[in-house]
C-alpha cells in the first residue's frame, strides 16, 4: 500500500539543476527541491542577479523565505530581507520583489499552492505551482541531457 | 499576545445565514462558516438545485467534499457523490460541478487557498479565496441588516 | 512519478467497514475514511451511543468536527454540538468528549498529526494517529475476511 | 475583525535571542522565530555543538531541516545533513540526530505539530510543541530581563 513506502529523506539540493525562470528572466534561477502532488507544496530556492525587479504576484496560500545570501524587499512593505531573516507572507497577499544593493540574492521559498503574475490592471498573466515547477524542471532536465529525479516522490 | 486567546469553538451553523453566490448564479447558495486569514482556508456549506451545472474550476489547494444531501458528479470522472461520501480533490485539479438526480445538492466544502473559475479558452475568468467570501459575507449582511460575527476569528 | 497517478477521487465511505475503537470501547466505532501519511491527516467517521463519555485528549494539530447527528459537548467548554454545526480545533488543545440527550452520536473529524489520550496526572495513555488507524483498520480488515482498500492512496 | 491585521511580515531572526533547550541540555541551542497557535506549526533554528546526540523522538506532523552549517545525521538513516541539503520528514517518523564532523551544527526546522521525547521502552517523556516552545521563549526573556515580542502573531 502507499503508505508503506513513505518515509524521512534527504534532498541532496548540490545535486539538482539550476533552471533559467522563463518565461519571466533568464537571470533570474530556480532550484525545485520538492513538490507535493496532492497538497500542493513546493520548495524552491530562488537566485537573482543584484537589483533585479521580480514580476508583481498574488499567492494563494502561505509563503515561507529563508533569505540565505543578498538583500531584497517588496516595493509594497517597508522592510529590506537580509541574509537569515525569515519572511512569513500569509495567504491572498501580492507584492512585487526587488533586489535591494550589489550582491546577489538566493532565498529558500516553500510555497502553498499556487503563485499568480499579475498584470497591470489586476489580470491574472500566468500561473506557477507544483505542476508548472515540476513541467519546467522536466523539460529543462530533457533540454539538458539531465536524468531527472523524482522530485513529487515522498518514499524514502 | 495573540496565542492567549486562541481556543476550540463551536460555530453555529444555523444561524449563519444563506447567501447567493453572485455574481455565478442566484440559484447557488454559500453559508460562509470559517476563513483563515493566515493559511487561506475557507470552509462553506455549497446549496444548488437539483440539476445545476456550476462553473468549470481550478483550485491551487485541496478541497475536502461531505456531502449532505442530493447528488452531483464532475464532468471529468466517472464517479457519483451522494449523501455520506466524501470527495477528496488533490492540489491543482480541474473539474466542473454538476448536479445529479432531482434533489437539491447541499455539501460541506473545506477548501485551501484559490479557486479560480476557468473560461474556455483555460483563462482565469474570476478568484474566489478566503478574502472574496468574506467580502461577499460582508456585503450580504450589509445589505440585509444583518449584524455579522468574525468568521475570521479563532478565539474559543 | 508519482505525481502522475495523484488526481481528485471519491471515497465510499458506505462501504467503509464500522470498527470498534478498541482498546477504548467496543461502543464507540469508527470508520477510517482516508488518511495522509505524508502529512499525517487522518479522516473518520466516529459514532457513539447516547451519553457516552470519551478519553480526555490531547491533539497536536487542528480537528474540523462537522456533527451529523446526536449532540455532545466538552466538558471543558460550555457550547453543545448538535447536528449541523461545526466545531474548529485549535492546535494543542486538550478536552473530554461526552454524549449529551438520547441520540447516537455520529460526527466527521478531519484530524492534523497525534491524538493523544491523557491520564489523570496529566501523562500520555496512548497515541493514536495515522499509522495506528491505518493498522487498526487492517487488523479489523483481516480479523473479518474483508479485503482491505488501501486508504492512504490518492490516485484518481 | 481579526483578518484586517494580518499581513505578510518579516521575522528579524539577528533580534531574537538563542536559547538553552533546557532541561533536554545547556548546549543545544534554539531561537524561537514564529509560532502559528491555530494549526500549531512553529519555526525554530537549531544550533548543536560538534558530535552533539539529540534525544530520539517522533513527531506528530511533517518537519522540514534546511541545514545553515556543520553535518548531522539520524541514527536510523545512511544519509548525512550537510549545508545546504533538505531534510523532509514525514508524519508520525521517529529518529535520533546526531552530529557528525567537526563543526557547530546549525539548521532551520519548520514543525508541524508535537515533537515527542521517546524513551528506551518507547515511553512519552516530553512533548514541546508550540505552546511549550513559545512558554520558554517567554520564560527565557524574563530571567534576562529582555522584552518578549509576540511570536504568535501575523500582523504585518
Amino acid at each position: 500500500m502507499f503508505f508503506e513506502n513513505i518515509d524521512t529523506a534527504l534532498i541532496d539540493v548540490e545535486s539538482l539543476p539550476w533552471i533559467p525562470f522563463l518565461p519571466y528572466s533568464n537571470e533570474v534561477q530556480i532550484k525545485l527541491i520538492k513538490v507535493d502532488p496532492i497538497r500542493g507544496e513546493w520548495i524552491v530556492l530562488l537566485k537573482t542577479p543584484a537589483s533585479v525587479q521580480m514580476p508583481k504576484h498574488h499567492h494563494s496560500g502561505t509563503v515561507q523565505v529563508y533569505t540565505i545570501s543578498g538583500q531584497w524587499r517588496y516595493l509594497e512593505h517597508d522592510w529590506v530581507a537580509t541574509p537569515g531573516s525569515f519572511v512569513f507572507e500569509t495567504a491572498g497577499t501580492t507584492h512585487t520583489p526587488v533586489g535591494v544593493g550589489d550582491e546577489e540574492v538566493c532565498a529558500l521559498n516553500i510555497v502553498q499552492g499556487d503563485w499568480n503574475v499579475i498584470g497591470p490592471e489586476g489580470q491574472v498573466l500566468a500561473i506557477e505551482n507544483w505542476k508548472s515547477m515540476t513541467q519546467r524542471y522536466l523539460d529543462y532536465c530533457k533540454s539538458q541531457n539531465i536524468e531527472p529525479i523524482d522530485v513529487s516522490s515522498f518514499t524514502g
